[in-house]
């Protein structure tokens, strides 16, 4: 017997929503993201001044068995915290070992990647290109643009999980932050080691 | 060690099309696709006017792990071969309890999927509208507009094969075929148990 339906969701063909009555995002404002970006500071000031969505993401919840697929939409919003894009918090796979796609629907964006012993990628993203992201790589998406969202289709092995800990713990070993119109890639000098 | 690398493809927003500097694209033409298609007579008539391409599709050919994703876009074209709508070959996975995602860029298009035992089911997809295949069902993209391409993005883990050899023999257990306008979903007379 087949259990498993097939079914079909709806997103919105430029702003990556689908109707909160087929699914509700999950948000990320920028108090959830104390922390994760450098400048404390900046945080609580944008804190206190509407403390903005900086992400959304509509995941479907798929069962977390190894032959199913996870995807939905993620969309990150412009805006900044002090120098840096906004971006998600950022997570390796708990399968360490297991990649992930990400399709570009709008926006502009930068896939940063860095693996466990120190190697560090990055990928821009433009409607219609799609970035693969390697097992072992935690992965994190950031808005370079301060004018319109960035939407992107993603998708990965269903048990895969989410290792957001580490990265909570240690931070990535880079930045990516503004600089007037482009962007700069620095280290991060609160990056530790353990 | 990480030896995977990341990368980005970009595909066309409207055809999918990646550039052939970047990918070569897997071309399935009327004559590719004799036995699929129910009217052998028009096949052949098809073949002899032309022989034109009923699918195109761009993988990117990772490695078959089971940590990894395989992705890539698939066209298929407007037409008929007879009463039945240009559509891909169909297939199983050789793992077969392994899903698929198919996020649809442009065109409108039908994902026929069965069962081994005969659990039939069918989706629409427009732009912006993701279907979930499950796993254990055969899956084929039928292009039910005769006036533009069907072009969706797909991922799925990369280990799960492809068994095009079931659908080769017995085919699918039912036909899309076209109703000036509308399509109508039918018994296929073709289809044998074993």
């Amino acid at each position: 017997m087949s259990e498993k339906k097939s079914f079909v969701i709806p997103f919105d063909t430029k702003t990556g929503r689908a109707p909160e009555s087929v699914r509700k995002p999950l948000e990320r404002r920028v108090s959830n993201l104390s922390g994760i970006f450098f400048d404390n500071q900046a945080l609580e000031t944008a804190v206190s001044q509407g403390n903005p969505i900086v992400y959304e993401f509509y995941d479907m919840g798929m069962p977390e068995t190894e032959g199913d697929i996870a995807f939905g939409t993620s969309i990150v919003h412009p805006g900044k915290v002090g120098e840096e894009f906004f971006m998600t918090k950022g997570h390796f796979h708990t399968i360490l070992d297991t990649a992930e796609v990400y399709y570009c629907i709008s926006g502009h964006g930068l896939m940063l990647m860095e693996s466990p012993e120190g190697d560090v990628e990055h990928q821009e993203m433009e409607p219609g290109q799609a970035v693969y992201v390697p097992g072992r790589y935690a992965h994190r998406s950031i808005n370079i643009s301060l004018k319109e969202p960035l939407v992107m289709f993603f998708a990965f092995r269903a048990d895969a999980g989410h290792d957001y800990g580490t990265i909570e713990e240690k931070g990535f070993r880079k930045l990516v932050v503004d600089r007037g119109g482009s962007y700069e890639i620095i280290d991060n000098p609160n990056w530790k080691e353990s």
